[in-house]
């Protein structure tokens, strides 16, 4: 692990092979056999657990239930919402046929012609047209809405160029489908679950995310709009880290779910849909690592805390050992999470440098020094720094630490994020900062695609977002120099 | 509802009938546009989200971590076991493209012919392959192991027959996958797991198990020993609910998976695999139901108290809803999970139908009458009485209830269980006990496969297991005559 430790490449040298290197090394995911498809590893996998549960209530909190529906959808659902076929079509998995057999040259298995599909089947890349298939049989009366359902699944979409968390062809999220008796409730719904987005990747990612609506071309393909919570990474790169989508009548028409209003009129049902995936990892990754590993935010570290004894034979390593497990007592007792590592076959340093990669929040080592002094080593990871502390009220001492951790790795990404928020008023003032600093640019836009669109080829910045919060300001578009009312916000993206 | 409720079939009339109405009038889980694919809908999900929560922190407690492996699995590692090519290659789902485009013709979208994949992908029906090949990477030398790994995923199987829960193309399950460095280490770890499996039936789902050895012809395809609870349903006919198994050095050899001893020397790894699914939810509706609806254990109850007002006008609606909310927060406090439906568009009776149907454990009713006189009308749901019991020390009267409905309900199933076990000595016995009686039986076999494939083709009574509290008895085979040194269990299953 000192080894793999020193090999991590830094973030200056190359980001994008630090993050590789970081993911795997820190034994959080790596790639499979299967071309794009990852193996979410064990130290991952509980990082998404706590992301999962921590969502998961407020999901319930705020009234949704979980449900689940099938991995596969009909071929044919697919071309009954114009522009959901465009956005999914080019990169689904189809199933096709229901049998191996043996292969009659004796090489292993082949499919069997003899078991073809009469329809193919797609597996999932979104479920928006099996729910509202689904719906359409639920919903009769404005007395059987809303109906708010969540499900927790795997998705595939082929992506061709894949990177581990970020972009991956099968990945785990959560996609909320509601159906609403009007307009202005599947409005507020969207609007309320982009809430909920926000407050989960800021109070739990520790990671200051910008809310906004899509341009018409960045929307959902099926939505009348799609409102995004767009996060700032360390290499002035923006993330996409959560999308909440009205969808106005548009499944309702393609899957013909009407309902009798209070009024006794039939009317088509309205729509939302939301999602956030195992790219939040990604997110939670490249936003607070360091070149020593992960630095992770405490409330979603597997383990909060480490406790590695410094001792020289048995009988020293009992005594600390002793100490420590009524330390962690203790913390557990407050629902901290801990771990003792007494392993004999790796010295100290070597341990200190495998949980400064893993990003545990809080390290104490005991001495034997300590043990006399009534002391110990309190390090912790987001600043590296360590001291000498009294072993009298530790519990308490970390307790408060870990939410001085949290709270400084959001304060240190909010600096960065908004010292990396540029306000320009020229095209080549835009293009200038793009190349020099990256980060998230404020600029006028005309509102038109054709706009949207040069910029994009000419420098690869997309619009993130129009924020929710951008106050009216008269302009000119910095391309066109067309009247704008407000600006919006550009930026490389992943 | 109350229509609905009617219209459900009876146990006595035609058990199937009943079992699938019951799925879906209780709103548990319904055919999805899919053939053989369920949608689980949020009440089902519901107690399958307390399974998965019981069963997850069973398996944390006992040292496993999970994670997640790929949905997809290349076709070649299939044949590399080749008793698992056998079991699972004549019912799976075959990606063999990755795109679909606009049909030239207009109708829709077709696959396109320029997407096929080089190699095609088995959408995951058992995760053996892939997690060993996977596992290869991970394991060098004794230090590595054990490995506990556990996944919740879904999984499909091509079933030509479905049925709601028992047996789906798609289920949810878990999947544990666990590598060793030696074979009674492995040995034990099956035997551990078939143990929770046991435990979590009995304690959660309230329903009790026989556990043993599956005989070699009904064993997990690639083990060298599977390991089974066999439960009763009311019909008389055995569900397999769990299995768990000791998969030797099969698939360690398959997949080259080797490591260095504590002696220096290269040897192949040892496996175990072991699962649970969504066909519990059948188990458990299929055991403890009547002609009134489901009837759910507490432990696993969504909702495990409703309260319903008996009310004329809003006023005394008020009253009662007020005493009704000062009694749901002292049970939440408990953790005890409370309802008041206070919906004003039905009739009570309507109501109390609808919660029976739906196997809330208790019914709580107060009308203007026990507001008078300080009293509440208690239901339970699994003996279908009630009476009027003191408001005083309610709460702590329901804690208690809840308790004995579990137990009794658990009582009530091994009761039945122990009554449908029968020891016969000939095969005219062993027909005529399954024709008129059906359960399970315990019988000498002569432990040839031949016996065994003649008394199902003859009965379709197969050998559920090879009890492991068997004790030993000298015997004679009911079909062959051949001596038998244990009685085995034969049923008729599902």
């Amino acid at each position: 692990m000192a080894k793999e430790l020193k090999d991590l490449t830094s973030r200056e040298e190359d980001y994008s092979k630090w993050y590789n290197d970081l993911v795997v090394k820190a034994g959080l995911a790596e790639n499979s056999a299967v071309r794009g498809c990852m193996v979410i590893k064990p130290y991952g996998y509980a990082i998404w657990e706590k992301m999962h549960d921590a969502l998961d209530k407020m999901f319930k909190d705020t009234g949704h239930v979980n449900a689940y529906f099938p991995l596969f959808i009909p071929k044919s659902f697919f071309s009954k919402e114009a522009h959901h076929v465009e956005g999914f079509a080019k990169e689904c998995a189809v199933v096709t046929h229901y049998r191996l057999k043996n292969d009659p040259e004796g090489k292993g298995v082949i499919v069997d012609p003899d078991a073809r599909l009469e329809e193919e089947l797609i597996v999932r890349p979104t479920s928006e047209t099996i729910i509202w298939n689904t719906y359409k049989n639920w919903i009769q009366s404005y007395r059987d809405l809303p109906i708010l359902c969540n499900q927790w699944a795997n998705v595939v979409r082929w992506e061709m160029r894949t990177r581990l968390f970020l972009r991956t062809a099968e990945f785990l999220w959560q996609e909320g489908h509601t159906a609403h008796a009007t307009k202005e409730e599947a409005v507020e719904e969207a609007r309320k679950m982009i809430g909920v987005y926000r407050d989960f990747a800021e109070q739990w990612l520790a990671l200051p995310v910008i809310v906004g609506h899509k341009s018409d071309s960045e929307r959902f393909a099926g939505a009348d709009d799609t409102l995004t919570i767009e996060a700032l990474m360390q290499d002035g790169k923006a993330l996409q880290s959560g999308t909440s989508h009205f969808l106005g009548q548009n499944f309702a028409k393609a899957f013909d779910v009407q309902f009798t209003n209070k009024e006794g009129q039939l009317d088509y049902v309205w729509a939302t849909s939301w999602g956030v995936s195992t790219r939040l990892m990604g997110a939670l990754i490249m936003a607070h690592s360091d070149n020593n590993g992960l630095v992770l935010p405490p409330k979603l570290a597997p383990i909060q805390v480490v406790m590695v004894p410094i001792y020289k034979g048995e009988e020293e390593l009992r005594s600390i050992v002793a100490v420590m497990e009524g330390i962690a007592a203790e913390l557990k007792a407050k629902g901290i999470s801990v771990k003792i590592d007494d392993r004999d076959n790796v010295r100290s340093g070597f341990k200190f440098a495998e949980y400064e990669l893993k990003g545990v929040p809080v390290r104490l080592a005991i001495g034997p020094r300590d043990l006399a002094g009534g002391t110990v080593e309190l390090a912790r990871r987001d600043t590296l720094t360590k001291e000498s502390v009294p072993a009298e009220g530790i519990a308490d001492r970390i307790e408060n630490l870990l939410e001085d951790i949290q709270r400084n790795i959001y304060d240190k990404a909010l600096k960065f994020r908004d010292s990396m928020i540029t306000r320009v008023d020229t095209y080549d003032e835009f293009k200038r900062v793009l190349e020099e600093k990256g980060g998230f640019i404020l600029a006028h836009w005309d509102g038109t695609p054709q706009t949207e669109e040069l910029i994009k080829n000419e420098t690869k910045a997309t619009i993130r977002c129009i924020p929710v919060d951008a106050p009216a300001e008269e302009g000119t578009c910095i391309v066109s120099g067309k009247p704008s009312h407000r600006r919006v916000l550009f930026a490389k993206s992943y």
